[in-house]
């Protein structure tokens, strides 16, 4: 049986420590966060959740992408080497708190464009298996303050054609 | 069997004429058209046949509307009889070439928001059974010039999600 979850935005502000430290270290003991959020579920809980069930690949193909726990994230999946490829927008990464920095850092692989249109797709595939698609850009603003949608599909039939896509616009922006 | 598909943007500039006439005046001969443009198929044609399919109602929720052959289509819908509902962004509707004041000016209902967060959304539902979303703004420079993804799907557990979203709002941004 196929795979469907809709995530809506905005998420209200919630703590996402204990997830992303669990992710860091799975065999410490959870500790009590002594931050003031909530922290309860949210879509950005959520996200990070599917995010972080990746074992072999992840690829993102993001208009932009600032929002530090998504960042935190990525770099460690690729530091429990999962295969992360990024394609990103030439005028949306040299923004101020842009995550493309730290991720080529990290020794990630970051293609972008060299078009005048926008690199406007907001999509990421998953082992190959999981597309994680909508409206929403992966910043603090879109996440917390607007009106977003997420669809979460393991339909093959979605799955596959934005693989293509991805590995289409992978090879388009080959800067070799 | 599920119904699904994805367009892929940018869709290079494809004359709708024959589409858009056929669906004003059905009974019509078809005449060919003198325009340069090329006449075959394209995302943006396959955009404006899902849309002209409506027959009992339309729920547009769109972060930019300015596409004058989707705003051309829409109103079309709206002399058909077709119920149309329009939620949209706040600060994108004053801008200009917007189809908003067009569709307004039709005696289609508009409402907008009024919060310091966009209404980012980019969905619409065809007869309460159809889902059109994905990263494309309903804008001639998205569909020409960027990289933009729309998913279709009757998936009822994923039309029903945005439908109750789009009710939600509708009653939110009330104006009464
Ligand atoms: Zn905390
Ligand atoms: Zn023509």
């Amino acid at each position: 049986r196929a795979r469907r979850e809709v995530l809506f935005f905005p998420s209200p502000p919630r703590c996402t420590e204990a997830l992303l430290a669990q992710a860091e270290a799975p065999g410490a003991a959870p500790r009590p966060c002594p931050c003031p959020l909530p922290h309860g579920e949210s879509s950005l809980g959520r996200l990070l959740r599917h995010l972080l069930s990746a074992r072999r690949s992840l690829d993102l193909c993001l208009f932009a992408f600032s929002s530090p726990q998504l960042g935190r994230a990525v770099r460690l999946l690729h530091r429990r080497g999962v295969r992360v490829r990024v394609l990103t927008d030439a005028q949306y990464m040299a923004l101020r708190g842009s995550q493309i920095g730290p991720l080529r850092l990290a020794g990630i692989p970051v293609r972008h464009d060299q078009e005048s249109g926008y690199m406007h797709h907001k999509f990421a595939v998953v082992d190959g298996r999981l597309l994680i698609t909508g409206s929403l850009n992966w910043t603090t603003q879109a996440i917390q303050n607007n009106r977003e949608n997420v669809l979460v599909t393991d339909d093959a039939e979605y799955v596959t054609a934005f693989l293509d896509e991805f590995e289409r616009i992978w090879e388009e922006y080959n800067p070799a």
